[in-house]
């Protein structure tokens, strides 16, 4: 049986590329840039002024003029309003574009204005003041983004600065969840005293709608040829399957075997784990990608998250993150060889530490707790009495907070 | 000028309830429950089998039989197979039910099976060992999910689980974000020297979908009948107005004055901080809350995540997150008597410490670092050197990892 470490190398060997899409730019929130994003113009893209108030000449404050006549109202947005002799000022609006004869801004705070004239009530200003000068944040074709950059909030205010309306992102894999199992029935019925209703499928589904992954779903029954020509069928026409249940040592148990017949190659079954240690993964000859997840709820959920999710990204090329890590805020022991996953809560202390503190649990077939859990602690296989204060690798699957 | 906090605290008070709706639960991911989720039977529904192998008697393990006669097999879902004699034992697969006539299943790994009779090789059995008893997870009836918590992923698989199709969520307030200001032009328009690009809308409009929020857009010119007219029907038809722009000491910013002639109340205008000291909120005496807030990009998004998402989380329920702290990770200063929100880049330290690295920026009209930021670090106004190594509050948009 392979560790950890081995099942994650082997799957990071199987990173695929899907291409890249254009897509309205407030479609891409979440969604990962395939080339960077550069300025039209200058940001700002002129000498911007910063405070409401008068736009004068530094020079003409310093050689003794406190007075100056306002030679017009430059708004945001105006053509720039020039004055033409010492004693003339532009009354201007923050956001206006800084007239190329005047090179200081006096706030209103600072002035009394009447009779169409502003009195300068300070004795002291710095040249240029309250301007956010011409380029200062960027210059003209700049990298404002790069590839690989994942788009959040910022960016598409952003894209929407530089009149980026398109943008070229990662294609997302088509993807399809299978459920396999006699004893699952639909959501929307009622199952009988001895069977329960598909619910990893769903779950599976809403974790990856948050990179914007739309899969589809299907469920297959326990019958060998059945099996066999739809998952024959969903491998030509998906990158990705993501099967759940259906690979223990049960009789019933058909999807490696049937898996194999249809030139899938295994590259490893069990790992060395818990929960999760049934886990096959696979690549059919066309190229798919298969990860047959075992179907206890608690186990998909892990193997999604420690091992789909890192493969995602990294098809996608998100940067690979270091490693995050919490301290296990209560002692924790676990005896079987196993690399354990701890479902815990998080939260970061006061001194801003993030703390994990284990959720009590009836083992993999056990979800309920997983509506409270934040994260899975990864606790090492040579281990078994984990104490309170030491830090452990976190794999979150919820924000921190 | 009122503090940061005081700020908060008015605006708190005005919290709203926006009723509740009903959703199919695959689409309620990011939404907050209205009420209690509990389970239809219990969890697990039967005494389900945890291991693929044989069920037999316990006793009669205790008392010799090492060998027993295979008497049928039974798969999960099917209907239990009973036992009738001392030697007699059911096949039986992960995910059955176990029949009542037995009580301990023995994995396949521990057997030799042949001519329909199993051997047992091992010396030592537990009583009920590989059963995920009835109701050990729940009780039918117990509550899983309670009123106000956050649909997680794991949560729709709950929902799936015990059969609610239908979930009761808190609804979203109608939500309008308005843009004001002449130099501002459309994303797939080309800007005049002197004019920019609309962006900070889409920029909140981005930031809300993170709680399934669909705000409408709404540019509004620099034209004070214009701006009444439009602000009089926004006021009539939404729950919130997110304003940007038009609130500083300007000529053309008539945001203000326009707002209280429509019988908005002022509950305070400019706040001790920066960036965003211009910002104004009140109330419309028909329920309507609206938050006006400084135009610059930076601004924008501070007042956005420090006061309207706190006030949104509050009016859909969320329980008060205690306050999220983290470590500066270097030397800073700033000498102005405000709360100063610094741009930080968040990453935890292999000690599992929370680290704020500040981003050099130039002030509240640059966004372009905001990509990159994490969060803001909330500086105390009293403060002015601020050291590498002191902890502050940190107010997150994105994922910590």
């Amino acid at each position: 049986m392979i560790s950890v470490q081995e099942a994650e190398a082997i799957i990071q060997a199987q990173v695929r590329d899907f291409g890249t899409e254009q897509l309205p730019f407030e479609k891409t929130l979440g969604r990962v840039l395939a080339e960077d994003l550069r300025t039209d113009r200058d940001l700002p893209p002129f000498n911007r002024v910063a405070m409401d108030g008068i736009a004068i000449r530094y020079e003409d404050f310093a050689t003794g003029t406190r007075t100056f006549r306002i030679k017009g109202t430059q708004a945001a947005g105006d053509s720039p309003i020039e004055i033409s002799s010492p004693d003339e000022c532009v009354e201007i609006m923050t956001g206006a574009a800084l007239p190329p004869s005047v090179d200081t801004v006096i706030r209103y705070e600072d002035l009394e204005l009447h009779d169409g004239q502003a009195k300068v009530k300070i004795d002291a200003l710095q040249k240029g003041q309250s301007i956010h000068t011409q380029g200062k944040d960027r210059k003209q074709g700049e990298v404002v983004a790069t590839a690989n950059q994942t788009v959040n909030v910022a960016l598409v205010g952003m894209a929407a600065a530089v009149g980026a309306t398109q943008l070229t992102v990662k294609k997302l894999p088509r993807t399809v969840v299978i459920s396999t199992g006699d004893e699952l029935v639909d959501v929307n019925q009622n199952p009988s005293p001895y069977q329960i209703r598909r619910s990893n499928s769903y779950m599976v589904k809403a974790a990856l709608e948050k990179y914007g992954l739309q899969a589809d779903l299907l469920h297959i029954a326990d019958d060998q040829s059945q099996l066999k020509a739809r998952l024959q069928d969903c491998l030509e026409r998906y990158d990705v399957l993501i099967l759940s249940g259906g690979i223990s040592m049960g009789k019933f148990d058909y999807v490696p075997q049937v898996l194999e017949e249809l030139a899938v190659e295994k590259l490893f079954h069990k790992v060395q784990q818990r929960p999760g240690k049934p886990f096959w993964f696979g690549v059919h000859a066309g190229g798919a990608v298969v990860f047959a997840l075992p179907g206890n709820p608690g186990s998909t959920f892990m193997c999604l998250h420690r091992y789909f999710m890192p493969w995602l990204q990294a098809c996608l090329g998100i940067a690979r993150q270091a490693g995050m890590y919490a301290v296990l805020n209560s002692d924790f022991s676990f005896q079987p060889p196993l690399q354990y996953f701890l479902q815990v809560k998080l939260n970061i202390s006061e001194q801003g530490q993030l703390l994990a503190t284990p959720l009590e649990g009836n083992g993999s077939g056990d979800f309920s707790n997983l509506v409270e859990a934040d994260a899975f602690l990864e606790l090492p296989a040579e281990g078994s009495a984990f104490q309170k204060g030491e830090v452990y690798r976190v794999w979150p699957f919820k924000e921190v907070g």
